[in-house]
């Protein structure tokens, strides 16, 4: 399905991944389709359950697109949830009200761990038909951000079956039986490969993995069972569509002492949480991946002229951007469901303003 | 009271956080007395509740010193839980079942904030009891640890009102109101002081601070609301009593990006959870501070050969002490309540045999 889609009238997101230079610091908020819009709840609420609204193409387009008629944020980001390929492998995905998601077949023996292929991507059909219509509703305004769970942070929540705050059934199973472990995050990796080149033919502009739960694991263990995985994911992806190049991101939540190690994985860019100094980071692997990040969610509870501070100094840590570096700014985690939406404004402007200055 | 206790017997730990020359690697356990264990299930039935084995000194000895009598550990720690000064200002805690802590008067608005005073120690004394009887039965097997929470991670609490994955309110207060925020601390800092000060009075011979969730701030923060307040408590501490030297330790869970600056508060020993390299950790401030940690607790749900791998990774990376280093050897968290007493047994053997062998 060759598509023509709209020519891109703001790539200040997509040239900051590929360390160009920019006029201003682009930014965009992991999560920022989400709880804390009144208009997101609305459609929640019209498609009657999370699955309902993440598995319907013209809701997915709806609520992918609200967050940018509210602010001047310089990339979407398709609306879906980390879980759907672990869901079109069989594992059947569901989330409760108010709990989060649940598998009904979590991996917990070897007989489900052998019987474990990467998912036939028919299955997951009407993601790629919302990149499409999202990308063609977008109409070139901003770039659009496809994205996956990383293979570890896909474990986690196959062999755990849901949430999980010591990681103690996956873990158990890495240190005891490393063999089963290493057979899902392989079996994840082509997996997570092929969807995500999925959906950069279906229309995504750059690609990013969430490895949410990498920070969980102790030092080598990261390396050999997370990193290692997303490795072969940035190995296996398309590099350029239809003579474009597709940048990729990777973004490890607790992954700061091991940023040397990410920064060469392959990635264009390098997602950091807040417990990260911005300054510090960019002189460890700012010459080799653009940046990501990296304010406290929770900075949005606080008054304008706060944000507005907490942003100068953000900015002032990573500093003028060269020609050799970059910077997209981002919260460290996804937004609260509790954040007033008029902070969002304060923090938008407050990034662009603040960044314009510092370059003049 | 001046107590005459028995001489020690076994002094490697605290020759350890010294950075003293020891014939082992010595080691213990956090939360080394709990509910893994079925012997402490079995007082913890007879005393009702958490809070009645807490308060109860015979109870509180009993539990603290059941793991000595399965384990060859090398120290000892008062059983008791970081939340009893916050109880002991007035805010009411409790434990419902299987719900973790709850504050009945958490910290919400800048009266109850103003209204806070370091306790009056005498509330404390069913703790300072505890550590009395606990040192007089252990009869100098091992030194005993005293302990108390961060002045940020008590604050956490006091302001959540229990457990919180986002930490939503207490930082809402800190971005929003910094000064209430401070003055919390403040007075926290001033009463853990004095609360480890009566505990190394009554007995206790060496203090550790558990900041736990210290590495949920940002960085700059980080300094600022937690690490400048535990710098406080080290600086009031004793550090000697009776003519002995009472080392301390500061953990700060998710704290490895800070290690320079936490080696830079004034403790003895440092403590690393399980993302830290330890042999990166020894040549970053090694010379300045003993280092404590830092097993995934996870790795006990393994095989023994498994354990002993690990361990002998850990105890590898690490290396040989030398005159200006020094290692206690503990998990990078408390242990898991579903850990099979067992698998201790082959981590304590471990420990033991491989770090002797290192030094020979």
């Amino acid at each position: 399905m060759p598509t023509t889609f709209a020519p891109l009238k703001n790539d200040t997101f997509l040239r900051a991944l590929m360390r160009q230079p920019t006029d201003y610091t682009p930014m965009w908020l992991m999560r920022q389709a989400g709880r804390y819009l009144p208009e997101y709840r609305a459609t929640r609420a019209k498609a009657g359950s999370f699955m309902g609204l993440a598995t319907n193409p013209d809701y997915a387009t709806e609520v992918t697109l609200q967050p940018l008629d509210r602010y001047a944020l310089d990339a979407a980001i398709l609306f879906s949830d980390i879980l759907t390929v672990p869901d079109a492998m069989g594992l059947g995905l569901s989330f409760a009200e108010g709990e989060g998601p649940r598998f009904a077949h979590p991996l917990r023996d070897e007989a489900a761990v052998r019987a474990l292929h990467a998912p036939d991507l028919g299955k997951l059909q009407y993601v790629f038909d919302a990149v499409t219509q999202i990308r063609r509703e977008l109409n070139g305004r901003v770039p659009l951000i496809g994205f996956s769970g990383s293979p570890w942070t896909l474990a986690c929540y196959m062999v755990e079956g849901g949430g999980s705050d010591d990681f103690r059934l996956v873990k158990a199973m890495l240190y005891d039986r490393p063999d089963l472990m290493h057979h899902i995050l392989s079996v994840n990796a082509t997996a997570v490969a092929a969807y995500l080149n999925a959906q950069i033919e279906a229309g995504a502009q750059a690609v990013m993995v969430f490895d949410t739960w990498g920070g969980a694991l102790a030092d080598g263990v990261y390396q050999a069972f997370s990193l290692h995985y997303m490795r072969e994911v940035i190995r296996q992806l398309k590099r350029e569509h239809e003579g474009v190049r597709i940048p990729s991101i990777v973004f490890t939540k607790g992954g700061g002492l091991w940023l040397e190690e990410i920064a060469d994985c392959g990635a264009d860019a390098v997602g950091l949480d807040w417990t990260v100094n911005l300054g510090t980071a960019r002189k460890r692997v700012g010459h080799k991946v653009a940046l990501q990040g990296n304010l406290d969610p929770n900075v949005l509870f606080a008054k304008p002229d706060q944000i507005r501070a907490e942003v100068e100094r953000l900015l002032n840590s990573f500093g003028k951007p060269t020609g050799d570096s970059g910077h997209v700014f981002n919260l460290g985690h996804g937004i609260s469901q509790f954040t007033p939406p008029e902070s969002v404004n304060a923090l938008v402007d407050a990034v662009h303003q603040i960044s314009r200055a510092l370059r003049a």
